[in-house]
């Protein structure tokens, strides 16, 4: 299935799911109230909601809560996940970023998978606008993967990890390149750099849709990223170091994870302009269109806002 | 007033307030229903609520929804903040945890107050144990001054932002410091280092009853940590090189800030063993006190829990 949340015409924003790629289905109305208005209260009780749906044949059949698409504004959709962990699971990417800047490979970046937290608070949907930071001249996206998390747990092992994981969904981690590289000169990571926007979407994709690209390290999943609509990224989430599940592990480790919690995996290989670097495409401007999109997940779509 | 959440005998899990520091008061209960339940639903109105209880003098003398202390468990004060963004604001703290490495001061810290994201969802409270991560051998506290964000704001410049601020409480967060090393070289700053446990505590003191110790970059508080009873860290609030209206600029620019949204000062100088050295006092073992204590803060007490 597909998750959105949607805004109707009447102003609310409700979340539900895609039918036929043409309808969106309010939840809430569609099952008169069983099913709740938002994804994170979804999430929070998905094993039952979802045996609810497996049983509720009568649903595919009902024309309540469902409306054509080109009647509602997809929003991101968990518009307020509980936490956002950003890894920084694609060899290459570290590689050729660090490469750029005349530094080697971390050994350590081998031995363990790391990540930051960053601003849940700063989510946003498809064809949402971007603010650049005043301030900043090096505006750049980040083509990466995110999944979310649907089931409470601490300390879980890679090997079960993936009864942790409720679906994926493309992540755009946009980036103020020059406010970051300063910040983080001071030792504590990406913060301003990065915590005026991420955009998810358009939906999550639950995990079972997923397996028939499944491969050792994750999917077999082309990713792409075009800016005005020039091919500028191209890579493949099964090209990732850190699996999901690894990734899981670490975060769990010694720490609670809840459902409608975010993990980003880091951008894939050649998958921002900092990685290309600005010879090939200059820093993004307003005005510039960004679309990413991978395999069986969609393209996510955002303009930088005219200042 | 001094904001607390504390469990009730019936397990039951209210915020409300000290009276006369023996009493805790169910907000909730004590107001009929017109207060809400937990800290975060005040903060996210507290304005009409704060006005609520200035003119609700009646208040001051009933006895619904007061519990002597000793039959509470007092909670972290605020269990669930928005998020929690801990800063590096003061100059001994950075300077000293350097030198102790070799390594000169950063230019950059004095250009920009400079933050991390850390682990909202592991917020603990006084008295609550801490356990230990696996791994860690290298245990430590930071004494810390926090402050609670009590109004949304956007681009708040530091002249506006004393209107933001709700209240002050101790923080500790708790390091371990061998795994925040060798994460820290990948270059994205501390996450498993710091996401165990953060303890706010014992109580919110609102603003207002702070104006007597007013001093240029902040609040003249003594601030001190014990281990075991013996007197390890001493410091001052008043030190602080960023005040919290420099901090909250910052943060807030280009992002917009909550009520229930924490924001920590950073280690004060000599505010943990990282800085104080393994010779002054070894890293914290299972069965350890620490107990740190703030001017008009109170005194948050932890220890470590026995493995």
């Amino acid at each position: 299935m597909k998750f959105i949340t949607f805004q109707k015409q009447d102003g609310s924003i409700r979340a539900g799911w895609l039918k036929n790629n043409e309808y969106a289905v309010d939840m809430h109305e569609a099952t008169n109230g069983v099913l709740p208005k938002t994804m994170l209260a979804f999430l929070e009780n998905h094993a039952f909601f979802m045996e609810f749906l497996s049983t509720g044949k009568k649903l595919k059949n009902t024309d309540k809560g469902v409306y054509p698409l080109s009647e509602v504004i997809l929003k991101a959709p968990l518009p307020n996940p509980k936490s956002f962990r950003d890894f920084y699971a694609f060899e290459e990417h570290v590689k050729t970023a660090r490469g750029n800047r005349g530094l080697d490979m971390i050994p350590e970046w081998y031995d363990i998978p790391v990540f930051y937290f960053s601003n849940h608070l700063s989510i946003k949907g498809p064809e949402e606008e971007i603010s650049r930071p005043k301030n900043c001249e090096w505006l750049d996206y980040e083509l990466e993967i995110a999944c979310v998390i649907g089931k409470e747990g601490k300390d879980i092992k890679a090997s079960e990890a993936e009864d942790y994981i409720f679906g994926y969904c493309i992540l755009n981690d946009w980036s103020a390149r020059d406010i970051q590289r300063k910040e983080m000169k001071v030792g504590l990571g990406p913060a301003k750099g990065k915590d005026f926007a991420t955009t998810i979407g358009p939906y999550i994709l639950t995990k079972d849709e997923l397996e028939d690209y499944r491969v050792e390290n994750g999917y077999d999943l082309p990713m792409t990223a075009k800016v005005n609509g020039t091919l500028l990224s191209e890579g493949n989430m099964q090209d990732i170091y850190y699996s999901f599940y690894e990734m899981i592990e670490r975060a769990s480790d010694g720490a609670t994870l809840c459902p409608g919690e975010l993990i980003g995996s880091g951008t894939v290989g050649s998958g921002c302009i900092l990685e290309l670097g600005t010879d090939v495409h200059r820093w993004l401007e307003p005005g510039d269109e960004v679309e990413l999109e991978i395999g069986c997940l969609g393209t996510l779509k955002n303009k930088i806002a005219i200042e």
